[in-house]
C-alpha cells in the first residue's frame, strides 16, 4: 500500500500538559491547591503539585528537532514544539504527519497519574483527577471531533471510585483508561488481588480498554549507575512482558472473560516468541501450578484479550499472523524520541511492503478503530481521512526539523547518572 | 533432517554437585572448612558452605520424574535421578537421549559461584573455587574426553585473580568461565568499570568464551509476592536481555574485539526484535549519547561477540537468519524442568523440519564445537556420534518417567511465596 492511500490512528502519542489546564475546572476549596507550571532559576518549566516538583524531560518533547539536541535534561515550553501542548497545533502536525486519529498519554501526573495517587488528601486528588479527565475528554479531544482517542486517568487508589470514574468517563465516550503496568509495584494490591474487581466489571460493562503504557510501574532498568544511557533506552520498551505475563497468568482473565488490554509502546516482534514461551510453560508445568484455561492455549487466550502495537516493527510485521493479525496497532508516539513524525507513513509503508491491502489496514487503523469504539468517519469522510488528504488540509504548515535549543541546558547525555535518574523513577 | 542423524552438542545443561566432590581435594588447611552436604530434619540434603545452608530446589532436578512431582521445594539425593550428580549415570542418560556434548553449570554455588565470593576468608573461597574447577575438569569431564564442554567458576571478587584463573584452566583446555548478567547487581563493579580489563584480556587471550546463564544475577522476576509461580516461569528467559544490552553499549566490545559472551538458556525468538531495536536505537540517539561502532551497525556487532541458544525455539528456527546462522546453538537443559529430556532429537527434528541440513548441523553442533573450541571427533569417530548410534549404545537403560517422591516433601506449588523465594534468590 502506498503511503498516501493509508488511513493512520495512533494508539499511543503524548500530551504535555498545557499550563492553563486547570482554570476554572475546580471547586473553588481546590482551586489554590490545583497542579500549577512553575518556571524555575535554571530557566526550566515544572509542574507543581503537592509539594512535589515534576520537570518535563527532553526526550520526551523532542518532535521536530535536530537529534543532537535529544537529551533527558529538563525543558522548558519555549523549548518545545508547540504542538507538544497546543491542540491546535497538534492536529496541524497530526495533518502534517498524515495521522488521522491520536491517542494521547499524560505527562506531569505519570502514566497511571501516581502522582495524585500520592496526594493524602484524597478529596483534593479525586477532584483533580476528574479535572484533568473532563479537560482532556472535553477540551484537548473534544476541540476535533473524531481526530482523538480519548483515554482517562485511573483512581489507582480506590477500586470503587475507579470503577466509578470508568464509567462516568464512558458516558461522555471515553473508551480508554491508562494504568499500570505493576500496581503492586506502586505499593498497591497486586493485578492478583480480588480487591479490583470492581474495576474489571466496569471496564467489562462499559467497553473500555486498560491502556498499559510501558514505563508505568514507576520504575527504568538500570543495570548500573554508570551504565551508558543507551542501555536504558534499549531496554524501555523490554520490560513490558512482565505485565503481560502477570495478567495472563491471573485470575483476572479466567474471571472477566470481555476484559481487554493493550500493551502501549510494547512492540510486537518479541510477541511469537512469548507466546511460544507461555504455551511451554503451560505444557511443562501446570499440572503442578494448577494452571487451567480449559480448552484453550495461553496463547490463545493472550489473542482474546490484549492489543499490541509497534512504531515501524519489521519483525512484527513478518509475524503478524504468529502474533494475531487482529491484535497489532500502530502507534507514533509523537512528540517523544522514538517517534519518526512526520515521515511515519513513508517508514511504515516500507515496512509493509508486499503485505495485504486489508492486512495493512487493520494495522493501520481497523484494530485501533474496533478495539477503542472509535468511529472517525463518523465525523469526517473516509476519503478525506488518508494520508495523502490531511497533508494536503497542512499544506503551508511548517514541519522542517529546526532547533527549539535557547542554550539554557547542557545537551550531552555522556554524562547522565543513570544511579540518580533510577532513584527519581521510584521516588 | 532425520533425529537419528543429528549430532547433538548441548551448550546449556546442570549437574548437581556429589557429596564427595571436594574430598581430596584441599589443603589440610582448609579441609575442615570444605562445603559439605548435610541431611535436615525435613529429610532434604543441603549444602552448606560459610554458615549458609543451599537446599536444590525441584524444579532443578525433575529428570526423568513425572509432571506431577514437579515443584520449587526442596529435595534430596535420593529423590533425583542418579544422572543427576553421578557422572557414569549422566552419560548413560545422555547417550539414550542421543546427546553426545554438554556443558554443565554448577548448582549450590550458583551459576556464577557467588557462594564462594560471598566468603570472606577470601584464602579459603579461593581454595574452593580451584578444587571445584579442578574436579569439574578432571573427573566430571575428564571422564569421559569428548562428551563435555568444561567450564570454570570465575573469582568474582577479583579481576586480577579471574584472569589468572581463565590462564589456568585455559591451560587444562577449558575455554568456558560462567559469569554473571550483571556483576552491579552483585555488588561488585559492573561491567563499564575499567578493573576487569584484565578479565577481558585474559579472555581474548585464551580463546575463553564468558558463559551468562540467566537467572546469574542473583533475582528473579517477581512482579508480586501473590503472582503465580507461572508468571515467574515465564519471565525467567527474557531478561536476559538486559546482559546483552549491557554488554553491547559497554566499552568492553569495543576495546576487546575478540571477547565472546553466550547468554545461555536465554532463548532466540527474541533477538531480531532486539537487533532492530538496538539498530533503531543507534539511529535515533548516538548523536546525543556518543556511541561509536565506527562502520558497523550494533547489529552486525552483536553477531561478532555473541552465541545464542535454544532448547525447542520454532520462531528462533524461523528467523535463524535475522539472528544469524553462526549464532545459534542448541541446549537441553538437563536436568531442568525446561528440558524434554529424553526425547529431544525427536522435539528438535521435528522444529527444524525443512531446514537444510548443512544449517541444522550448525544449530545442533557445529557453532558449539567452534565457539567453545570442542572437538568431539578427536575422541570418538563422527559416525558413532549420532542419535541412533549413541542410543544403541545405551540400549537396556532405564529412561522410563517414574516416581522418585519419597512423600518428604508437598508437592503444590500454588501455595508458594513469591516474596519469600525472592528475598532467597537475592539474599
Amino acid at each position: 500500500m502506498r503511503a498516501d492511500d493509508m488511513i493512520m490512528i495512533s494508539v499511543d502519542d503524548h500530551l504535555v500538559e498545557p499550563p492553563d489546564l486547570f482554570a476554572g475546572r475546580l471547586p473553588a476549596a481546590f482551586q489554590d491547591f490545583a497542579p500549577r507550571v512553575e518556571r524555575l532559576a535554571n530557566g526550566s518549566d515544572v509542574w507543581v503539585f503537592n509539594g512535589t516538583l515534576i520537570p518535563n524531560i527532553g526526550l520526551n518533547a523532542v518532535a521536530g528537532r535536530p537529534k543532537e539536541e535529544y537529551g533527558i535534561e529538563p525543558t522548558a515550553f519555549d523549548e518545545m514544539r508547540p504542538g507538544c501542548f497546543d491542540v491546535h497545533e497538534r492536529i496541524k502536525d497530526m495533518n502534517a504527519g498524515g495521522v488521522l486519529g491520536s491517542m494521547n498519554f499524560p505527562s506531569f501526573p505519570g502514566f497511571s497519574a501516581r502522582l495524585f495517587a500520592a496526594c493524602r488528601d484524597k478529596d483534593l486528588a479525586l477532584a483533580v483527577l476528574r479535572a484533568y479527565n473532563d479537560w482532556h475528554i472535553e477540551e484537548w479531544c473534544g476541540s476535533y471531533p473524531g481526530r482523538f482517542i480519548p483515554m482517562a486517568l485511573p483512581v489507582l487508589w480506590d477500586a470503587e471510585l475507579c470503577a466509578e470514574e470508568v464509567r462516568r468517563v464512558a458516558a461522555k465516550g471515553c473508551h480508554s483508561m491508562t494504568f499500570t503496568e505493576n500496581p503492586a509495584a506502586l505499593g498497591f494490591p497486586s493485578f492478583h488481588d480480588p480487591s479490583w474487581d470492581p474495576l474489571w466489571t466496569a471496564l467489562c460493562d462499559e467497553h473500555v480498554v486498560l491502556s498499559i503504557h510501558l514505563g508505568s510501574s514507576g520504575s527504568i532498568t538500570v543495570t548500573a549507575p554508570d551504565a551508558p544511557v543507551d542501555v536504558m533506552i534499549t531496554l524501555q520498551p523490554m520490560n513490558i512482558c512482565s505485565a503481560a505475563a502477570d495478567l495472563l497468568w491471573s485470575r483476572v482473565l479466567k474471571n472477566f472473560p470481555d476484559i481487554r488490554i493493550a500493551l502501549s509502546e510494547g512492540g510486537t516482534g518479541w510477541i511469537p516468541y512469548f507466546l511460544d514461551r507461555i504455551d511451554r510453560t503451560y505444557d511443562m508445568h501446570r499440572s503442578w501450578t494448577g494452571q487451567d484455561f480449559g480448552d484453550k492455549l495461553p496463547s490463545e487466550v493472550f489473542r482474546q484479550h490484549f492489543l499490541t502495537c509497534f512504531i515501524s516493527d519489521p519483525v512484527g510485521v513478518q509475524l503478524r499472523h504468529q502474533i494475531g493479525i487482529d491484535n497489532i496497532a500502530w502507534e507514533c508516539d509523537y512528540p517523544h524520541s522514538d517517534s519518526s513524525w512526520p515521515h511515519a507513513p513513508e517508514e511504515l509503508a516500507d515496512v509493509v511492503t508486499g503485505v495485504p491491502d486489508d492486512e495493512v489496514e487493520k494495522m493501520t487503523w481497523r484494530n485501533a478503530s474496533h478495539w477503542y469504539s472509535f468511529e472517525p468517519f463518523a465525523h469526517r469522510p473516509r476519503e478525506r481521512c488518508t494520508v495523502q488528504a490531511l497533508r494536503a488540509e497542512a499544506a503551508g504548515h511548517d514541519v522542517e526539523i529546526r532547533s527549539y535549543d535557547k542554550g539554557r541546558f547542557t545537551r550531552s547525555g555522556q554524562g547522565v547518572d543513570l544511579g540518580e535518574l533510577a532513584a527519581k523513577a521510584t521516588a
